[in-house]
Order: C-alpha cells, then sequence, then structure tokens
C-alpha cells in the first residue's frame, strides 16, 4: 500500500495515469490493468460513449445481459432482457413466465405517471398568512418554469398541481410547496429539480419583494423518489387444479392454500418481509437496469410503500377460493423510455427496441410482471422442493468454475450433485476425492 | 413483432440461435446483433466466465467502473471503486471523501456479522409441547449439518443460537425456529439455505418418528436478509467552523444547523426520507455491485431498517453543538469479501485487491462510508447552491452526446451552461440556436 494522504487532481489525470496510481497503490499487479483493459471497447466512439457517463471512469463493469422467454402481459407476449448477476433469477423468471403464459399471462393496470417534488421551507408567523402568500405565488411558478416545461407539455405532461402543506406538528415551522409533475415518458428526476430548483429562485425573489426575507426560509427544493401515485398493479390467477403437479405431493388447492400461508408470512412477519420483497426487486431491477433506469430510486420507493401502513411487509397478496387462486402486486415504480441513460446506453437502446419500444406504463407493467414472476417461482420451490435445489444447481456451474473443474469433472458433479445437496464444502470434498481417485488410478 | 406464442426450449438454444429468434422477433434490425456482439470479450475463456454466471445470457451490460480517491476510513487510505451509471455519484463521492479526510475521515464500527434463518412451520397443539420438542431437536440439527458447517467453523463461524419464536399471535398455528449463522467472510446466503433445507429435512424426519406429522407442517426453510444484527455505524464530526465556505453566505454554525434542519426533515417526512435514502444507497450499491456483491439484498434489509421504529426515516442522524458537528449512519449490511461472484467476476476480484483485500467487517466500513459521503455531499448541495449545478453540469455532456454534438458546440454549451440551468430543452434550444447561427453564416 504506497500512498498514504490526499491524491490532488485524480479527477483531471488521464485514464493511464489514474491506473498507474492504482497500480502502484496496490502494489503494481500486472493483472490489475490487464483486466480494467480487457473490459474497454476497442472502438473509441463507443467507449466514449461509456466514458461520458461518469467522472473517474478507468473500464467497464460486465454485468450478464440475459433474455427472459414467454412474458405473456396484457395478451402480448415479449422477450424479457434482464440484467443481473444472481444465478437463477433468469431462470426462475422464465420458469414463472411460461408456466402463467399456458394459463392467461400477467393482466396490469397503472394509476398514473405523477410524482412530487418540494420545495422545503421555514416560516415563521401564522398557518393563515403564509397559505395565502403561496396560493399568491402559484400563477408566478407555472410563468418561471415556462420554458422548461414546454416540452414536456407538448408531449402531455407537465405541472399538474402546487400545494402547500403544514408540517409545523413533526418541525418547528417547517412547511412544504409540493408540486406534482406528470413527466410522461421521461423518469423526470432531471426536469422536475430543474423546475424545483428555478421556483426556489422565483420564491427568493418574491419574499425579498414582500419583505419576509428574516421570516421565511428555504431549506432545499428537491423531487421526492416516494411515488405512491406513480403505480402499477399486476395479478395473475387461475384454477388451484391447474397449479397441481406430480412432485409436489399436494394437490392443487393444498398447494394454492400453502402458497396462500407462505405469502401471508411474509405480510405478518418482517424477517421474511425482506427476502420476499428482495426476490421480486431480483425481477424488477434486472428490468431496471437493462433499460437504463435508475434502480437506487426504484429500490428505495418500493421498500417504503411496502412499511406504508407502519409495518414491513410483503409487497404480494393472494386469494384462493375453491375455483380460484390469485396473486397480485402493486407497487411504486417510477422509470423512463426517453431521457437519463435509456436511449443513450447502447444496450438499453437494445432492450427498449426488444421489448417494442414500450411507453412508461408498458414498461411498468413489464418491470412488475418480471417481480412478480421471481416472487412466483421463489414462493414455490420454497414451499415444494425447497430453493436450493434450482438455485444452487445454477450456482454450482460456478462453484466448479472457481474450483478449476476439467470437463469431466465437470459433468461428474453435476450427475452428483442431482442427488446430494450443493455447497461450496460439498463441491471441494467432491473434487478432492475425484482427483485423488484419479491420481491413484493413474500411479497403478 | 413476429412471434405471437410460446418458445420452447429457448435456454438449450444456442447463443447465435437465441439472437436470430430476437432479430426475428424485432423485425431483424441489424444494430441488435451488432450491439450484442460488440459488448463480448473476444478471450473465449473470460466470456464463458460471465456466461456461466447465469441463463440465457447473450451478451454483457456495460455500467462505468469508476475510482473514488481520497477515502480515509479508520485512518486509512482508500482508492474506493464504485459501479454507478449516475452521474455525478463518483464526482460527489470523492469530493466528501477528500473534503472529510482532512477533517479527520470517516469512524466506523461494526456490531457482528450474525444474520438470521428460520423454519417456517405450523403446529395444532400447546406451545409447551412443540418447546420440548424443538428443544430436543437441537443436538441433532447441529449433527445433521456438521458436514455443511465444517469449513465455515474452521473459519470462525458456523451456526451461533438456535431457537424457538411463537408468531401464533400473527397467523393462527405459525411458529418459527430462527437459526443464526456467524458467516465470517462469506455473504453465506447458499451456506445458510443449505444449512436450513438440510434442518428441515431432519425435522421433518423427527416429527414422523414422534407420530406428530398430522399437527406439524413445515411451510418453508429460508435465509432471512434482515439482518439488523450485522450492521455498521460510520461516522463524521468537525468543529463547525471548518464547514464554512466563502460561497455559502453562511457561517460554519449557520451551515451545521441547515444541515441538521435538512437531515431532520428526513427524519420525519417519508417523502424526504426515501430520497435521502436513495442518495446514501448510490454510494453503497456502487461498492456492492463493484466488490461482486448482490446489491438487492443490501437494499432491501437497509430499507426495512429504516422503517423499524413504524415510520420510513432517513438513515443519518447529525448532531450539532456550537463547537461540535457530527454526521453518522448506522445500517445493515450483509455481504462478503469470498463466495458468490466476489472472486470469480474478474473486476470484482479486481476491486477487492485495490481495497487491500478487506475482511468484511473493513468492506462494510467501506461501503457505510461510500453512503455516508454522498448522503454528505447531496445535503450539501441541497442546502447550498442546490443538487442541479452539479448534477446537471455532469449530466450536460451526456445530453450534448445524445444530440450528437460535435467538439465546438460541447466547448460552447459548457460555457452557456456555466450560467444557465441544464435541462434537455434548454440544451436542444441552445444547440438549434447555434445550429442554425451557422448555418446562417455559411449562406452570406
Amino acid at each position: 500500500m504506497g500512498i498514504q494522504g490526499i491524491v490532488h487532481g485524480f479527477s483531471k489525470l488521464s485514464r493511464e495515469d489514474q491506473i498507474q496510481l492504482l497500480r502502484e497503490f496496490t502494489g503494481n499487479p500486472v493483472s490489475l490493468e490487464a483486466h480494467l483493459n480487457d473490459h474497454r471497447l476497442q472502438d473509441s466512439k463507443w467507449q466514449g460513449v461509456y466514458d461520458s457517463f461518469s467522472e473517474n471512469a478507468v473500464s467497464n463493469f460486465f454485468l450478464p445481459y440475459c433474455i427472459a422467454p414467454n412474458f405473456r402481459i396484457d395478451n402480448r407476449f415479449y422477450f424479457v432482457p434482464m440484467v443481473t448477476e444472481e444465478s437463477s433469477v433468469v431462470a426462475a423468471a422464465s420458469s414463472a413466465a411460461k408456466f402463467w403464459s399456458e394459463r392467461g399471462g400477467f393482466h396490469t393496470r397503472v394509476s398514473s405517471v405523477n410524482k412530487p417534488g418540494h420545495i422545503h421551507f421555514t416560516w415563521n408567523g401564522s398557518p393563515e398568512e403564509i397559505s395565502s402568500f403561496v396560493t399568491g405565488l402559484i400563477p408566478g411558478l407555472h410563468k418561471a418554469t415556462s420554458m422548461l416545461t414546454r416540452n414536456m407539455k407538448k408531449r402531455g405532461g407537465g405541472i399538474t398541481d402546487i400545494q402547500l402543506i403544514d408540517r409545523t406538528a413533526t418541525l418547528e415551522g417547517y412547511y412544504q410547496i409540493e408540486v406534482m409533475f406528470n413527466t410522461v415518458d421521461s423518469m423526470g428526476a432531471n426536469f422536475i429539480n430543474s423546475c424545483l430548483e428555478r421556483m426556489a429562485a422565483f420564491i427568493g425573489k418574491q419574499v425579498e419583494l414582500a419583505g419576509i426575507s428574516d421570516r421565511f426560509s428555504i431549506v432545499m427544493a428537491i423531487l421526492s423518489n416516494y411515488t405512491p401515485q406513480c403505480t402499477v398493479e399486476c395479478s395473475i390467477a387461475c384454477d388451484p387444479d391447474r397449479l397441481s403437479h406430480p412432485a409436489y405431493g399436494m394437490n392443487g388447492l393444498e398447494f394454492a392454500r400453502k402458497f396462500e400461508f407462505a405469502v401471508n408470512i411474509s405480510r405478518q412477519d418482517t424477517h421474511r418481509a425482506v427476502t420476499h420483497n428482495k426476490g421480486i426487486y431480483n425481477g424488477i431491477d434486472a428490468v431496471v437496469i437493462a433499460t437504463g433506469n435508475d434502480f437506487r430510486a426504484v429500490e428505495a420507493d418500493g421498500h417504503a410503500f411496502a412499511a406504508r401502513d407502519g409495518k414491513y411487509r410483503g409487497l404480494t397478496e393472494v386469494e384462493v377460493y375453491p375455483d380460484s387462486f390469485s396473486c397480485k402486486i402493486e407497487i411504486p415504480i417510477s422509470i423512463g423510455t426517453i431521457g437519463g441513460l435509456t436511449r443513450l446506453h447502447p444496450l438499453a437502446a437494445v432492450s427498449l427496441e426488444i421489448l417494442g419500444n414500450p411507453d412508461v406504463p408498458k414498461l411498468m407493467s413489464i418491470a412488475s410482471a418480471a417481480g412478480l414472476a421471481c416472487n412466483f417461482s421463489a414462493v414455490r420451490s420454497l414451499i415444494t422442493g425447497g430453493i436450493q435445489s434450482g438455485h444452487m444447481h445454477m450456482h454450482l456451474s460456478n462453484i466448479l468454475h472457481q474450483l478449476q473443474a476439467d470437463p469431466e469433472e465437470k459433468k461428474a458433479a453435476v450427475a452428483y450433485f442431482r442427488e446430494h445437496t450443493v455447497s461450496y464444502a460439498e463441491v471441494e470434498v467432491f473434487l478432492t476425492g475425484m482427483r485423488t481417485r484419479v491420481a491413484q488410478t493413474r500411479k497403478r
């Protein structure tokens, strides 16, 4: 470890000099530079596109770009692009997608694409006075942002509402001006923040003109990633008889009831809810990333929504009757199909093309279906053979790679672990045993 | 859109045939195949590593692999690898890292790396009877998993506790056997699930032997990604005087108080809390991904933790006194430095090397510092010049790329937007104006 101190001007160094510093810092391993270089595109135009995304980009991090076929969503079939590093997510999604495509598919409904932003401020005075002041500001707020909202209005969106919210019960003197935006086919973060900051500047001037700057103070102006008005509902349903499988050891209705109980556990127990929802986001994030959207925004939004009634709960709900099984999810998903990196990232653009260039509600539907598919697969595995048989057999190939198994060893391991639980330790023991036997045979 | 129906055996097709199907489905665009091919590694050995991660992997999705310098964490300096598609995250993290490295740096403390898993079951009988039955099982549960826990024990981990939890108040007849695991330097998901499933199989046999299988029924056995015992605390502190800056228009203590108020808003208002925490996870996830860990698990864990007292709150807390400012975050982070993809993903291995091959508590510290750095930068921007000036100037280069600006136009736009708010609309108007002027000049 070479450098123990502050490096000045790192972001202004060339990529080569940045890597040289890293090499010195890590004791100059040759493999570091080779790996960073090997993951770059030869075509400097395309590599330049990736480099423009972030400061200090020295290479590209690869995640598998995968295709989950057979998604039938609102009666249309999709190949769904999914980006995930987790083995078995794509297999699980595809399996559930095919299963449900034979049972009517996924049915979705989007509430709206409206999102809020806030100008947070403090006010030392009466609620009536500030209410009247803010009401008077509204036409000016629209006017001050007219240049920014012009394009959005052309596309059918813009500012849909401006309201004062009294939050003085939570913090002394704290109020919000809540602005609602319809961002149509963009996620809209930059648009919303630009509008809010321009509004804040306008308000600052009006506050001075009104001579109340000693009592009115803006804290900040920022979009909210909590979008409970921008939700999608996705559901699957069939006759319980159609859920049965010879391997399950129970009939369709028994399976449905057990499935219901497992989902109800996630509604009641936070420990289970977190893993239940994590599995849902395995699917959602894979689509969100594949289309160039921001998964941190989608995650924070969804998990806060999961806790909206004061308890963090699983996001799916099941209803079972003797003649019907249904499972649904309702979640907020704020994403775009234009703007941000959606068209700029070369493979995000490919994803949108594979999906038939959907609008935002359609993309919300697809992402929610991917989430529900992963959830169905996970719960189905958990209540039947367990999650590990599927997951670990996918993971087995990773472990075999890591232990540098040759093709013959891989074949033998796959056969052996059909009947044995996969774990790193047991794969290691198996391979060591196999290698020892081979070595002994050779000696003879 | 060609195929309207179910595709059978997609995962068994060669990559070439999978892409051929996609081409037919999307109306055969040439660019699709070219893009998917261009993003593959020429070296088939390394490409094979990526292909082994997931089913139906047809290409690699690129995310910028970036370096944030100047992280001083527990008095040691780090270059922190961050993988993120969001412009300004790395710049924001680096800026805060440098700022705080000159003020003592980040100080961290890890509680433990213990994680729970559960065997969920129903019991129709008295609590005393099941309690005595489960207590009797415990030695057998340890024995049944001894092969699986052997390697983990050698490394200092294993099963640390087994307890029965009565959940009948939430669902009729519902109990859990909670098993606590110390997974040392692995995230441990596969290890925990393998142990739990073997325990469940063992319990199933014991239930039969005891003749209580009509009253005892296992629902599922699965790890929990909710890990409130596996937390890290990270803090920064300095004299408020050292927070001042000529551009802020306030002194250090005023800045500290305004910062505190902004953070307190996130503690009280869910709309603000979601975005506040989203910004924290911009930093955490970038490190989690760069080191081959599972960000869905980390996100779900952290956001449920943010709602643990019944209200979803911001994850940071601030204390201000006339002579001290401090800001801290406490969050669960369940990650590994061995196992999973941490060593298998070529660039994840590089990341761990750049970080000096940390153990898990150290990596938790680094990830939490990246999160706190992003949070500090975001709140500092919000309460001073606004988030957009920094963020949008990073985003400006993306928009200019998208609008195919040439070098001269880029230079002019960067100069112009130093004084104007960046938005897609305004950049478009600016470029159109510039191009019209150039065209007119040429005509003359």
